[in-house]
């Protein structure tokens, strides 16, 4: 077992963040950015709490042209904010529906961008506004003067980017994931139901160190084709696949990768299927580099399964980003062409239709170095595991 | 133990609730509801996945003017609502950054609303729009002739008034809460550190049947105020308070409730703060009955806090809905108003510093019935427990 990564980050890893992003608003003519979503507040503050399930409080922080970003936040969130590398927190008492957090912010952004400023906001694709909508309208109407911009490509770039710290927090749970899968065997078996094995492997995995699995889906039966499902009260039978995939967390950190067992037996169909997104695997980690794309990877990938037969699939793409969520930028896609850099996480998802109603959907996360891919999670076995 | 709830809902459940948002947009003239948070989707379909985790598809419901709901959604959640009571199921191959379903949304508001339509979305307090601005505001020039309207009314008040079925699950869980509570001195004790003493209490509340823990927060110390905190490598010791507050989960219902031990002894402040927001709750208990508004709640509560010596606190309210997130509305504040009705579900959470950087929040899970509250949590002693 590896050893336990330090908790949190140094406050350098904030300041490289924050100045980073102010080179590239520099580069926009943007006065500053504003984010409102649980990991790009993380991202830029430290700020780390899952009091974001409720919906109640909208949440701001502002990353002006130089200095620290500016935290515009309830007031319940700032012993935790004050923990942090944060210096400038000002709060509201919410919730205060008819005035949450608006004219807070709007003063803020006034303060860092003056009248006619230009403010940063995502708007592109795996963003979203983590505010009323009706609140937006109004803080528009209380900046008139001020024009907002998309600025996705800052988060994205900045986000698919690790640095080594982030690095050790997914490999670390990583670690902990592929030691979990290779337990199965001893963990699970005939005659159990779905949901008993799923809170065996939840168990298993906390008792392994993982902070917590908030990811689980998996499926058993003959064959299966939904890959994002719950567990039922189905009796796991002689000669059924079981597939997990888990997003298990260390420390704010996602692993996102799954595995097939076969109990007692594997039918051929199931068997080839397994070997087939193993070799799509194989075939991406060959040609998986800095200054390649997201599409030739994809390619590499989509070869392999075209040779094997495959009746296509849902998901959408061969695997995508990983890190502060389950999936992040880029995707594994034939038009996403993002140029591979040092430095990401990215996971290889190769899925295929062997029958109809039957999918087979393989997974492995790494890193990609300077010479190629380097795992964190730990090779699965080319063949079919089976329990017996 | 109480049995265990049937999983699900039978279709009459999602009929019902359809039925009733139709009848709320006939008096308002909407011709359509369009939701894309994951509540409001499984409210309305009992589509249920943690896939929403992955930030990277939008979803998207549409509940017409009469019929069943159509879900508008990517293509890897087609197997998965294709279990649901919903017909008809629209998908595109998502990941599709250039048009991630927004000429499919935007055909289908057509379809249901006509030109001129008017559609409702939820825009005001606690809502999010979780689709990119940028596809929202692409929508908007699609459906040029279509106008869109706040409908929180819509989903608030729907959502705010329980049937028997979610308050079945709402009271397992906080009955499997409880049973994890009162086990804690046998559990904790002095030298775990608090990243242990999480772990523990995490492990055993889904060995006693909880699906998940996925909000579960607290502290320990002398005293503290971060009521949102994550675990530190703190070592719990001799006179420590000790604080946890868990929103755990049986079938995508939540509970939501706190309880605070010392460790071998407790200080009188410490004891009397317990008193007295347990008395609050108490207060708020006495007066809680259908008919009351949640500022009449706050009032009793507040009153008792205020006789107590509260130096205030950060929380913003004394409480609020509960059910398939960890809060809903409404909030328990002095300008709330919300008329309270049987079948709410509502955690009454009086708070208060008893010395700076000291607080203590108190919070107990009842559903509101004809006569007055019935408590799902547990009720806790009055006098701080103490693990010795």
């Amino acid at each position: 077992m590896s050893e336990v990564p330090t908790r949190g980050f140094p406050d350098w890893e904030y300041e490289g963040r924050t100045v980073a992003a102010q080179t590239m608003l520099a580069e926009r003519r943007l006065d500053a950015l504003l984010v409102c979503t649980e990991p790009e507040v993380r991202y830029f503050t430290g700020f780390h709490t899952p009091f974001w399930q409720s919906p109640t409080r909208p949440w701001f922080v502002v990353v002006p042209a130089e200095g620290r970003p500016i935290a515009v936040i309830p007031g319940i969130g700032s012993a935790s904010m004050g923990e942090t590398w944060i210096q400038d927190i000002r709060t509201w008492p919410a919730p205060r529906p008819d005035n949450d957090g608006v004219t807070l912010l709007a003063t803020t952004l006034h303060e860092v961008a003056g009248t006619e400023g230009r403010i940063g906001v995502p708007m592109g694709h795996e963003t979203h506004l983590r505010m009323p909508l009706a609140d937006w309208e109004e803080l528009q109407e209380a900046t008139i003067d001020v024009a907002y911009h998309d600025a996705t490509d800052v988060v994205r770039s900045l986000r698919m980017h690790k640095s080594d710290l982030e690095v050790s927090k997914t490999a670390y749970v990583c670690n902990i994931v592929s030691d979990a899968f290779e337990g199965i065997p001893d963990l699970l078996s005939v005659g159990m139901t779905e949901r008993e094995a799923f809170a065996a492997f939840r168990i298993d995995l906390l008792r392994r160190g993982a902070d917590d699995v908030p990811y689980l889906v998996g499926a058993t039966g003959p064959g299966f084709d939904d890959v994002i499902k719950q567990p039922s009260d189905r009796v796991i039978g002689e000669g059924d696949l079981l597939m997990f995939d888990t997003g298990t967390v260390f420390d704010g950190y996602f692993s996102d990768f799954d595995r097939y067992y076969a109990f007692g037996s594997a039918g051929d169909a199931a068997r080839r299927a397994h070997e087939t997104v193993w070799d799509a695997t194989e075939a991406g980690l060959a040609v998986l580099r800095p200054g390649i794309t997201t599409s030739d990877l994809w390619a590499a990938m989509a070869d392999v399964l075209d040779a094997g037969g495959s009746l296509g699939n849902d998901v959408g793409r061969l695997g995508h980003g990983l890190g502060m969520q389950v999936t992040e930028w880029p995707s594994n896609t034939h038009d996403d062409e993002t140029v591979i850099a040092e430095g990401m996480i990215l996971t290889l998802e190769p899925g295929l239709t062997w029958a109809p109603g039957c999918m087979m959907l393989h997974e492995e996360n790494v890193v990609v170095r300077a010479d190629g891919p380097e795992l964190l999670s730990r090779r699965a076995p080319r063949e079919l595991p089976v329990i017996t």
